[in-house]
């Protein structure tokens, strides 16, 4: 009996359950049940214990301890690996999934390091001018979520699934409760083993229930979010629930499609392009038994290349050893359960009603080390098909089965695209950006993600079927309309977007970084004679003023060689629409700044690594005299590190007060 | 009977409809049907006609055409100000709704040109490295969905609400289906006959419906989308349509809420802050007589204030003089109709189980000009309620009715905040900072909006009940978990956002713009000799080397005044852990590079107005030589301008090879 972790323990459910079967062997391995669990009882220990744990936290404290996970799990690969095989996963297809899951956790632990602040609070967006004197301003910031994300995974990818949705949530802030398909809820139950004894997480932060959720919906407040990957019927059923619809929960779906990949005019027999979509296609027909949410269900080739696409890929699935994943010849393992071989003939008789079977038979397979009887081996099916008929865009065979089709213009490929109404992928094997642009902008509003395949990227390229964490998961309509990952915006969907409107101290306050017209401090120290700990948004220095002369710039235009007209030619100057006469260079403007604003002697001010958001704003004309004011704007502790990132505000003024250049300089601080 | 504006021409309904009274006279104003019209059709019209006229044109040529539109509007304000009379608006009222609404026009078509680029297709987020060897990025794009947007109107703005749900869609590319409120929809259908009659908009990118929607939902398609503006129980049937949830069609709902604001215990009588929360308070009862989905129910004040606070605002209501809009010294109109009023009535006597009438009465009102017997007025009503007690937290009286409740420290206000299970908008009055913050903070999950208002940003102040084209207007869980606006926030909800993964020349093409790894040009023309319209992305100049010298870098020191231990001190710059030596200032780095790649005679080339995204890569150590390569990656011509902004890619090299710094370089450029 699989053990189920809520409310701070483990849990055995007080019946029998549902047995599960080894897909390979037949022979059941679990028994899978959440009889007993406390559903409203688990909500509440996430909100009221796994919430505030992790809010308690930084967005880097909690990527600190995501790293820390993933190292853990790639520790514990082997015995995930052995579990998988009972998926009828092969250990390519196994890899895919635990390391495509631990993946995850590293890709957004380092992503968070980089593209979150060290808070607890995201500032989204540039601050919005609301008045004409900057006394009232808006600014939106995010904010974790105080419910529970209850995670809804595919039978797919026991390991991937849950981790690709529990990453994001965590770094949010907000605790999971993850609930595997029953079919494959043994490999997710030993991940939840591996992920407990770590001891990483904070109490209450991942909860994890299989089998049922029982009366879980019934429980959701507009505080929690549901994101559910899985058939169309069951989001269908789980979107409308009563509960989730009054509260307005946030949910999100992520279903089958029939995802498309389609050959370039370009891409003829011989062509490195051509062997990239064969190869491609037969790697999404075999991987994971074609059992991927991703998979290339739909193959478009030009119509005078039907026959020499349909002979290649036939050949290359005449090679494809089927058979127990222990064998390592093996190439394909077996579906995930008989009921689903049941399933995928059912729906591979339904496209023969708009095509033919050009290799494969549905009824009839060859397996090695295993018995054909009791496992849930099939074929792999290719099929070629009338694209004008509705079959192939509507019906989805989840397993090794795709349709090849023709189409005759660039136009027509576009339409036969979106009759597929909605998928989660789809790739397009071109070497030619032109056709490439056409098809990708052609197909975007049918598609969450779309990969461009050819000679010049397939060596790094991941394939069509990966989604990967720093890029969109999800697709519209059919696909479900959902959208996960995509970077920090997977963060982002588990937090609440504000628009904040105040004056400029209270932003400042609100968001713990200085904002234009909030106060300054001058205190008689230097801001570079301030440590990282000693340091405060707002601290300022005011330097200057220095006249920039016209021997200046000449000298200037000597030194660095630019001896651009507008600087050196009154003539030409004068007739610039901008300038009317000589003005001095933006380099050399802000290089006198710095030479205003620095303090030389050795302190804890150790780099500038960069400048952002540079603006000049007004011409600096001969005789103007330059003041600058520096003013601390935000402050970036490295968790590992003993220095951080501090963004100053760069103001530079002229003699009447006018802004000449605006600018954020960046620079690296000692913490003590 | 007013007309519908469908398929491309004016349709009157085929049967009698529904009549439409004056809020103030209870005359009939006029009928409402949509009895005959082709739904399909229309969606059709949207989908054929107006999505393609919208999609070939680009983003500020759209913003163009919204601009003419506001300006239009404006023009024609009277006849919107005499019809709006009729829906019960004071004249001050009337301007709310029909500035607002030209105002979200101009604010959107600002924004655009600020924000969006000159092209028809968006680049959100930066480019992501899916590869070790820079052969495989990926770029998220996002484009506009090939439907139509269904926007179902709220009935207390007839001329806000319907415009601030089209401006967005209009900027993006998707046609709109306008469907207004019946009792106020004459105003609206006011709006629609100068919109139409203005010739401004391509064919199909606008249609308008008054009276039912009819089977208009059972043809929607996932790149179809609704926008819903009203109750909550309306919010949950159009949700649950079967059609919409087989579709994944996007839903995006704003329903009332019970927002709060919130008195600080700065904020003593006799502060500026504790007038500001009593006028904020009356101004939002008052204001459409209460019908703001925005306006305070419940309204939080120190306990030890109540008392002080209860009686100034009643003092402050006993002022408000009710009655006729056409009498300027009324300050209240009447509610939207008289069913309306029995509603509000019944929502009063659900709350005084729960509190006291402290003012007003709602049987009783004394109105100026108007019969009110016919009239659907009624008396502001202040009430002082128990913030333990359910009904204010849940109740809501969309009239001119506020809740009074004590609270008696930071953490239990936050707490009786999330009982309205959220709200799209609230206030904080408080001159304090950290208590600013902790309750900002501490309510943000639970809102879309919140303003802190205080002496400082009064005078600027939008107030409370303003959404603001800037700012995301929606709010989560009660509020209907939808938002809308947000500046380009709300183009992007009506798009697509498409992840899309290639090479750099595939993405190049995809994007019209220069990416890292794409092919350069280097034509033996310097690209500052190009004028905007023969520039290309990818027009490079490979210029140098310059050797960097100890003598320049205490020339540069001595020159700028920027003495930085790190350029001059030998010892100090050793114990840096970053640079172990000597190294040239960034600046200098980027002043010599700018020597290198400026072709310095008159040209196209007007100006450099700002550098972007400056990253100093490795330290320039003396004796090391530079290369810069510049390179063109977008442009931006102006619609009204002659000329335009082109942003370049600079990439200074060392000897080795390795990149010292990277950044944006931006200029102005004549188009001939």
């Amino acid at each position: 009996m699989l053990r189920n972790y809520v409310s701070g323990g483990w849990h055995v459910a007080t019946d029998d359950g549902r047995p599960v079967h080894d897909a390979v062997t037949g022979a059941e391995i679990a028994r899978v049940s959440s009889t007993g669990v406390d559903f409203a009882a688990a909500l509440d220990y996430g909100r009221r214990t796994g919430g505030p744990a992790l809010r308690a936290l930084t967005f880097h404290q909690r990527a600190a301890i995501l790293k820390a996970l993933g190292q853990h799990i790639r520790e514990h690969r082997p015995r995930l690996y052995e579990v998988s095989a009972r998926t009828g996963a092969t250990l390519g297809d196994s890899k895919f999934d635990v390391d495509g899951g631990m993946g995850v956790l590293l890709a957004y632990a380092s992503k968070a390091k980089r593209e979150l602040p060290n808070d607890s609070v995201y500032v989204e967006g540039a601050i919005e001018p609301l008045g004409r004197g900057g006394t009232f301003l808006g600014q939106h910031v995010c904010v974790p979520l105080h419910g529970v994300a209850v995670q809804v995974n595919a039978f797919n990818f026991p390991v991937w699934g849950p981790l690709e949705k529990f990453a994001p949530a965590f770094l949010a802030g907000v605790p999971s409760l993850v609930k595997p398909a029953t079919p494959t809820a043994f490999l997710t139950a030993a991940l939840i083993e591996i992920i407990v004894a770590s001891g990483l997480l904070p109490d209450g932060a991942l909860q994890f229930v299989a089998g049922s959720l029982g009366d879980t919906f019934d429980h959701l407040t507009g505080q929690d979010l549901v994101s559910f990957t899985g058939s169309a019927s069951t989001a269908t059923q789980l979107r409308t629930h009563p509960t989730l619809v009054r509260n307005a929960v946030r949910f999100s779906a992520e279903a089958d499609s029939l995802n498309l990949s389609a050959l370039g005019p370009d891409a003829t027999p011989g062509s490195a392009e051509f062997d990239l979509f064969v190869k491609s296609l037969v790697v999404e027909m075999t991987v994971k038994a074609g059992q991927k949410c991703t998979a290339i269900r739909r193959a478009f080739v030009p119509a005078p290349l039907l026959d020499a696409v349909t002979e290649a890929v036939a050949q290359r699935l005449a090679r494809t050893v089927v058979g127990s994943p222990s064998n390592e010849t093996v190439r394909m393992g077996a579906l995930a359960s008989l009921d689903q071989r049941d399933e995928v003939r059912r729906n591979v008789a339904a496209l023969c009603a708009a095509g033919r079977i050009a290799f494969g038979d549905p009824e009839k397979v060859e397996v090695l080390d295993a018995d054909a009887a009791r496992g849930a081996f099939i074929s792999p099916i290719l099929l070629v098909g009338d694209p004008d008929h509705a079959a192939p865009h509507e019906v989805e065979a989840f397993g090794p089965v795709s349709t090849l089709m023709p189409y005759s213009s660039t136009e027509q490929l576009i339409e036969y695209a979106a009759r597929g109404q909605g998928s989660l992928a789809g790739s397009i094997v071109t070497a030619d950006p032109g056709f490439a642009r056409d098809v990708v902008l052609g197909v975007a509003p049918w598609h969450g993600r779309l990969l461009v395949l050819n000679e010049r990227d397939a060596k790094e390229s991941t394939g069509h079927g990966s989604p990967l964490p720093a890029l969109v998961h999800g697709g519209p309509g059919r696909a479900g309309g959902g959208e996960e990952m995509g970077g920090i915006r997977g963060v982002l969907h588990h937090m609440q977007r504000t628009a904040v409107q105040g004056d400029p101290d209270t932003l400042a306050a609100v968001t713990g970084r200085w904002v234009t017209g909030a106060q300054r401090r001058v205190d008689g120290v230097h801001p570079f004679r301030k440590t990282l700990a000693q340091l405060r948004p707002g601290d300022s220095v005011v330097a200057g003023p220095r006249r920039v002369t016209q021997e200046d710039v000449e000298h200037f235009a000597e030194f660095t060689g630019d001896t651009f007209y507008a600087h050196m030619d009154a003539d030409a100057a004068a007739a610039n629409p901008l300038f009317g006469e000589r003005v001095a260079h933006g380099y050399l403007v802000v290089s006198l700044a710095a030479g205003l604003f620095v303090d030389p002697d050795p302190g804890p001010v150790l780099a500038n690594f960069g400048v952002d958001n540079l603006r000049f704003l007004t011409p600096v004309k001969f005789g103007d005299e330059l003041t600058v004011t520096l003013t601390c704007k935000q402050l970036t502790p490295r968790e590992s590190a003993d220095y951080g990132e501090v963004r100053w505000d760069a103001d530079i003024t002229r003699q009447d007060g006018e802004s000449v250049a605006r600018y954020d300089v960046l620079t690296l601080v000692a913490k003590e």
